[in-house]
């Protein structure tokens, strides 16, 4: 596999991350994904990393780029299915990720995003 | 990765096939499936193949077990995001894939599981 699938659910975009991923899939991710947040008029992300057991500091900043890109497109980003020693990692390495939204499933980040379009748009 | 992550949407279960599945890993995710179907009281189940270039007979059946398992508990299987190259081989491999249901991609897949719930319940 050569790349990231990315489904359309509605207004948003769902990106599971079921693999460890090397510099150019991740930079494949990027630019699949900002291109598909403007075709189909995404209103928002989410990713979901519930496979992943470790994270290092490479895919952390991933994380963090993307959310800004897709933050730049006016679409939010929500991160889903953080496991707990991931969020232990991510604290000891730095990395606070600093404007990424996180939810416990997918369930409830997709009920983030649709309250944060009822607000922007009320 | 030793097994494929189940995301639970709403009443419904997304499966997003990224890797080619060994045996084992094959026999993991119909055990997983079946008992989240029960735990989550999921109503459908998505798999996504957006993601395989082949699909061969084992994964084919694989595939055709788990909505047969799913039907068994109520819950009905689509599948979604077909490549044209696996619809192919897979009639070629004489695999029709009967009572699989599938749709273009989850959006169509989510709105087919919410048309037959309607139809269930009317």
């Amino acid at each position: 596999m050569d790349r990231i699938p990315i489904l359309k659910m509605g207004r948003f975009l769902l990106v599971t991350i079921q693999v460890d991923m090397h510099d150019e899939m991740a930079m494949t991710l990027q630019e699949d994904l900002t291109s598909r947040i403007v075709t189909d008029r995404a209103q928002g992300v989410l990713i979901d990393i519930s496979s992943l057991e470790i994270v290092d500091s490479f895919i952390g900043r991933m994380i963090g780029n993307i959310a800004g890109m897709a933050r730049l497109l006016d679409a939010e980003t929500v991160l889903v299915g953080m496991r707990p020693a991931v969020a232990i990692t991510l604290v000891e390495l730095g990395m606070s990720l600093a404007g990424v939204r996180t939810a416990l499933n997918v369930d409830k980040g997709m009920l983030m995003l649709q309250n944060a379009q009822r607000e922007k748009s009320a």
